[in-house]
């Protein structure tokens, strides 16, 4: 199969109670495709850098087999930045600087053969850039996931609501999925984003895991209690990145399939948020990722009697 | 066998985003014993109130099986009162009113027959009365459990570390966890708490959850996502009977039969907060409590290929 992913690919400078990092490797792009390499060599990455952007990373990412065709490089232009720094409790953060830079002028253009991917991860951008992609694909696709979130809901909802709907599957986190949908349970708001068109919706709900709803079946995979959580910048993004890849891989959407691809997500988010940026993502194997897979089994098994 | 169980009967005053509730019965002890006698026959009930508390609610705890010899009833005497309003994410609240009331000269005295009960309850106290329950005990329990909050860990720390040394089992919740062992990871806060004394630890996370840690092992049990949330108010008090409830009546704290227990006790918080005060724990049966078990099972359950 393959798969397509558009987002930002960016610069990161962040803060957290165990320490900093100064202009390092981030966009959600970048976290969705290092984290699906891991299940499936055929992705697409479709995004915008800066000629700042440093090469070995994109030789990093075709190294992964990522074709970096649709990823627009603009001469003497300035990455997407974005700075921010967490609360202790590291389930909050405040944003300190946002630079669009290049990211203003996204317009993004699918090279011919990722119109025909089979599995499409949109992240979070604005809506209208999303529609656009939407239309540039063939309409063979098997799943086409959107994140989005509350800053699309205040300013640009009915563009938001819009692109939802030709969406098979939402993650967004549990307070704008209230937002989103008006209703204060998560079933209930499940229900009403499940009749604006996604058949699956995926609550991101952080240090407290992830719940997956298709129509009155449910599903909730916590995240992986550690030892140690430095930075869980892009842990959402990899999080999708891991599902979206597993999905890649098995090409199977049952919801049993995708029970495991929502575990394969949180095993990869649970190594992201180890280190800094990309750095933990980078330097895992297969086998590290199938093992966090059974911690994930052991935590969440017990036997009936 | 038998569970002790100490802890506050109280009138509770409740708003919620939902409604109001006015001079309702709760308290720990009653959210506990209530929910404990689902799966127990044999409870000693050790609280105090005033004459005001109704007579009838005294005669439906006894029919539940529930020992009342330890309930001091004072003459002239006004039940602990307390009220609240909860935020609109019904996660947080906010304390309006605190009435001590006959609390404040709470001396609990153990019947005879209580004090080899197999398993202990102590329910939310000063640590101070905590301990004088502990000793009044035989020696002879297979666990004690207690539960605890932050307001005994700014006020009276050198006591509570003591009496959490004395038992088995701590309840408490994620943030009371980081203050108590000074570690911002809760694995580490695992750790630590286990040094300190109780074996087992569970970390009470509301409308996220519980995680139950023994030594190595960890599991992760969701709040069941529920298309109605009414009111929260004794959830963790119901989890904690439910609990405790079924170790006593399985006699098994292996980390199996401990997930089970726990998934028990999250079965019954999930109906405790689907009506105001004890509402819907008084009106449903063992099969409803085995069928959102099952619920539970399915919620977490995932196949490894």
């Amino acid at each position: 199969m393959s798969l397509l992913t558009v987002g930002t690919v960016a610069f990161d400078s962040i803060q957290t109670p165990f320490g900093k990092a100064e202009k390092v490797i981030g966009g959600a792009c970048t976290y969705i495709s290092w984290a699906a390499s891991y299940f499936t060599e055929h992705i697409y990455l479709v995004s915008i850098v800066g000629d700042d952007f440093p090469n070995d990373e994109l030789e990093a990412l075709k190294q992964r087999g990522i074709n970096l065709d649709g990823l627009e490089i603009v001469k003497n232009g300035k990455t997407f930045f974005w700075e921010g720094k967490y609360h202790d409790d590291m389930n909050n953060r405040d944003t300190l600087v946002t630079d669009l830079n290049v990211l203003d002028d996204f317009d993004p253009l699918l090279p011919e053969a990722a119109r025909s991917a089979k599995y499409v991860m949109l992240g979070n951008l604005t809506p209208s850039i999303q529609a656009q992609v939407l239309d540039q694909l063939d309409g063979s696709q098997r799943l086409i996931a959107l994140d989005t979130m509350n800053f699309w809901m205040d300013i640009a909802m009915d563009e938001l609501r819009s692109v939802i709907s030709r969406v098979d599957l939402l993650t967004i986190n549990d307070e704008e999925a209230r937002q989103l949908s008006g209703e204060k349970s998560l079933v209930k708001a499940a229900q009403a984003i499940n009749n604006m068109g996604p058949k699956y919706l995926v609550i991101k709900k952080g240090e407290h895991g992830a719940l997956l709803f298709q129509s009155d079946d449910m599903f909730y995979a916590p995240a992986m209690p550690l030892a140690q959580v430095y930075d869980p910048t892009g842990a959402g993004d990899t999080f999708a990145g891991g599902l979206m890849g597993y999905l890649d891989n098995t090409d199977d959407i049952s919801m049993d399939n995708m029970k495991r691809a929502i575990i394969a997500g949180s095993a990869m988010a649970s190594f992201c948020v180890e280190d800094f940026s990309l750095n933990k993502l980078k330097s895992i194997s297969y086998d590290e990722i199938k093992d966090r897979m059974k911690c994930f089994r052991e935590l969440m098994y017990f036997d009936m009697i």
